[in-house]
């Protein structure tokens, strides 16, 4: 069974992140305030190309934390892990602390 | 949890400034006149690229008080406040005093 | 409360020019014939870019008093006056004397 | 009241020829024949822009007679005279003898 | 009444060949293979231009006998002659003998 | 009448291949395996422009087999032959021993 | 009858993978983990032209193993063998161990 995926073009492997239902000690967390639709980028394809043929790079790399759009995104089952390929215009941004 | 977004592509985040309902005397603003739609610019992507590969500065910039369209922008919670993210298409246009 | 409006891209700020319904010595106008969709140009953008990212400079200039198309025009509420902001394509052309 | 248009962009203000419907001897002309959709260029824009922002000269100019596609173009009245404003693309051609 | 029609941009004008329904000898074709929507072309426009503002040749020119798509061109009467107006890409190729 | 035509842009003209239902020997084929939609080049237009105004050479060339899409292709009789008029995208590669 | 496909422009000739619905010791597979939409490149067309008419690489080459979009692909039978056509931006990316 193949372990890694290359995405072609401007696609982007992301693992999604399920935010806790519950605080370190327990408490429940209220379900809206926990729903961020985000996930860490696992791969990325080299990238579309301009009207000239160049390559134009991604907005995201591998290993950032990224806000992802509600819709979009195709999810791919690797080694019985759950991911999701975005193309990049469906990122919406980079999340960091 | 994330505290801060770095929007991709043309992207802009946008804290939307709630227009008083009273003056500061306590008068009761008529509904109408006070609503226009605007917010101010917390942060902004790269841009999007030219034809050429070339970034396309962004019509705002961070710091801005921009008018926004009546539709576009979708809400982003980070740390339990309300954001907006607009693609620059739908900014308007900035306000100054 | 902000006074002025920068537009973005190729947006035209304008404040439409409402056609007198009688004629300096009273009479009535008839309703068609005054009946212009005209308006005089507050603030232009920047222009938009082309492929090129150049900014393509907009068609008409602050000061001038343009044919508006029938459609198209966003009403913006700047203290308490009312403009309107169009795309500059829904310019249909400048009017001379 | 304004008396001159010039048009933005690739449009073309054209006043429409009404063909006679009598000959000059005045024999009354079927209404098929007589029904040749042109009119006499008033006034052309300064061109829409190419991918490169140059200007592309229009297929037009001032003061050629003109053929209309069935379709297109916008009523205007200047000093209650009638005109229309066409898109050069809704001109399908120049009528010459 | 104006004889003669230069088109616009990338436009054709050609006079439709009626296929005889009777070969020389008087006898009945049969009415599918007389059916070959061709014509002669009478003018051809400028060209249209390509991102650069450079006119981009036609693909047939006067005199050519050219086989038409079965949908599009615009019926156009000069002089009580019956001709019709083709965009470029509505031309299917060009007959030779 | 015609004898020859000559493809505008990048249409091709093909005559189909129509795959014989029974073998040398005279066995019935089994419909569905002698159904290949494939036909041979008979004529190939000068291509399309690109952006510049330069000619795109087409991806298949008269004499070629070629594999047809299932859909596209516009018949056309010549001198009661009959053949297909395909534009290249709906060309989707060409055949080899 | 032809036994090689050379595809044209971007597209990409695939042998499908068929998932083991056991595993080698014969026990049967979960019917959804099995279930990779993947395949083996057969061929790959000359690839398609950018705006200046230069070609642009494909993302994936012969030999590749590479996961397929739901939908997209065109069947193609071969000497009795089914392949598979797809354009590749309907090849979501390649697949390594």
């Amino acid at each position: 069974m193949a372990k890694r995926l290359i995405p072609c073009f401007n696609r982007v492997l992301v693992e999604k992140i399920i935010p806790p239902s519950k605080t370190n000690t327990g408490i429940l967390l209220p379900e809206a305030s926990s729903k961020l639709n985000s996930g860490k980028v696992i791969a990325v394809g080299p990238g579309s190309r301009d009207a000239e043929g160049k390559l134009v790079p991604l907005c995201v790399k591998e290993g950032d934390t990224v806000l992802l759009a509600e819709y979009g995104g195709t999810e791919v089952k690797l080694d019985e892990k759950k991911y999701h390929l975005y193309d990049d215009h469906d990122i919406l941004g980079s999340l960091h602390d």
